[in-house]
This record gives C-alpha cells, structure tokens and sequence, in this order.
C-alpha cells in the first residue's frame, strides 16, 4: 500500500484497558482505528520513563555497569541507568542514579538526547545525560538490585559495541553519542 | 554493595507463569532467587526475536521507513525491522521484512551485530543485518501496517540521530553500525 503523508499512517485510540497491573509491569491493550478505517489492537507497557548516564573521566574513561538481565539470563555491560520516580525530573534521576548504583557524584551535567526504547510495544522514553567532573563515593543499589561497577575505556566500550561485549540497545545509543561527541562532531 | 564477580550477580529462576497471553504481547512473572539469598520477582515479555535492516545504496544513501508507532503516539522514522516467525530464520526473515515493507530486494546480506533491545523487561534479540546491491520492487506490507518509505542519505540520518528526528532505539544502534562501517572502522 502506497502512502506518502504521515497523515495517511496515524492511528487514533477508540477504547484502552489495563490488562496486566504487575509489581514491576503495566500493559494496556488499546482499540484503535486504523488508517484503512477498520479497527485494531495494539499492546504495550506504559513506563515512567527513564535515564541513563554516560559518565566521564576526561573524555578516555566511562563509567559503565554489570548487571544480570533476568529476562535475557546474562550479565549486561551498560550505562548506569533507571526509571523515573513519581514527580521526579530526568535530571534528578540521572543524579540519583548514578549515585546509587555507581557511587559517583558529578560536577556538571549535560542533557544530550532522547530515546524511545521499544516503539512496537513500550512508551519508554529514556533521556540521555553526559556526567563529567566525577567524584567517587559510596554506591547504594537498591535492595534487589545487584551490579558491579567497572570504568572502562571509552575505546574498549566502542569495540565492545562491535564484537558483542555491549549488546544492550540502550547502551548502544549512548556509544552513538559518546563516540560523536569525543570526536568533536556532535555537541553537547 | 560491593561485588565483583559477575557470579555474585546472577539470579536464578525458582518458578515461571504466565501472567498475560495477549494476542501481540506475552508477559510471564518469575520468582528468582536473588544473590543475597532472598526471593524477588521478575515480570518480562516474551519474544520470538526480530531483525532490522541498514539497506545501503553505495555507501551514501539509506532505506528508512517512517510508521505511526501507538505506544509513543507519533510518527517514528527508523530502520526496517520486524519479528521472527516461528522457524524462521534471521536472514530469511531480514529478506522477507525488506521486501514486504520496502519492495527492496538486495544481491548481498552480511551479518553485523546483535543487540538486547530492552534488557529490563523483555527478552527481545535483534539481529543486525546490512543488505547492499539493491534492487526496487513492490512492498506489501502486513494487512495492520501502514508505513512510509524513504530513501534518506546517510548524513541526513546520522544528523536526525543527533538531533531527535530518530529517536528508536534500535536505529540509534543501527547508526552506530552504519557510521563505523561506513568510515571503515568496523568491517562487515
């Protein structure tokens, strides 16, 4: 089918329920019309939103995290990251979150971009922030909360990223950035 | 907490049900023994798999589509992408979501990486395909899909990663790829 506005692909919600409320997952399934004019469903989580921190030491040295992934059963390499508490801006977040789980505080902070996680089936929006001025202290996970802090270089995260070291998409994005901004080619 | 092992990190499952079997989206809820000896929960999606394609014309143009994407609620420019179907191969199933979305054929498909797409809540891998030697056809999307071709240049994506016009996360890694690649850091 050949479109060519984005006007001829929107879909506009005609019903939405709450069909699992979890501890930790909400998912909706919504009716909706279609661009064709029949109706359709969509499924998806709603999240509060979340952050991640690219943390650096001088430009050659990022702070990254090891965390075990229950639902892809391994130990992801990552940017330190977490979700939003309620009321709470993205960059209280950011400053709260890596804290807690690296133990590190920042002297500056810059906002870079956004990212949508997983657009087929999640709202998640995760902002993006570069953290430089970095002091160390004590890190303080939460309670079911289990990660091992590694700096690494920022070379070895960009390899990493090539050889499947680093396969989370999120973490992905940010070597996008971080690797750009080094390079002095994108600002922030 | 301090650890340093990526053993005293791993959680293992104690019990597994499902909690949501929708006609898109399958949730299941574990009960995982923690690393501290306690008892937690994982809530996590369900997934068959996907793949995304970075389909090149000679290294300076680029097949993107632009698809209304519900759970955000707005127009999302990003790279081809679909799910596995069952027994389905990855590169059988690049070959048939170029075609179907784009009308694209390509005379060479090479394997890049994987990545996680949501690490927290979902147990999604996408595989990285880069597919050159294009030739045109016609698409034939899924009957429920509805989405926009555009053939961008490369410079035009990677300014759009930078600047909020692409903001999926699977694209920002596909970005990556793309730019190492195409400055002839990373080989495929």
């Amino acid at each position: 089918m050949a479109l060519q506005r984005d006007s001829d692909i929107i879909e506009t919600p005609i019903d939405s329920v709450s069909v699992y409320d979890g501890s930790f997952l909400k998912v909706r399934r919504d009716t909706v019309r279609l661009p064709n004019g029949h109706q359709g469903t969509r499924e998806y989580i709603v999240h509060p939103g979340a952050v991640v921190v690219i943390a650096l030491f001088d430009d050659d040295y990022v702070v990254m995290v090891r965390q075990y992934r229950y639902p892809v059963q391994r130990v992801i390499v990552e940017f330190p990251a977490g979700k939003l508490d309620p009321g709470e801006t993205p960059l209280a977040c950011a400053q709260r979150e890596l804290l807690e789980e690296t133990g590190y505080t920042a002297g500056r902070w810059t906002a870079a971009g956004e990212m949508h996680l997983a657009v087929g089936y999640s709202d998640e929006i995760i902002h993006i922030y570069f953290a430089t001025e970095l002091t160390a202290g004590e890190s303080s996970p939460d309670e079911d909360e289990f990660l091992n802090v590694e700096v690494m270089a920022v070379e070895r995260v960009i390899e990493a990223c090539r050889d499947g070291g680093i396969t989370d998409a999120k973490s992905l994005s940010c070597a996008l950035w971080l690797q750009n901004v080094r390079d002095g080619k994108w600002l922030v």
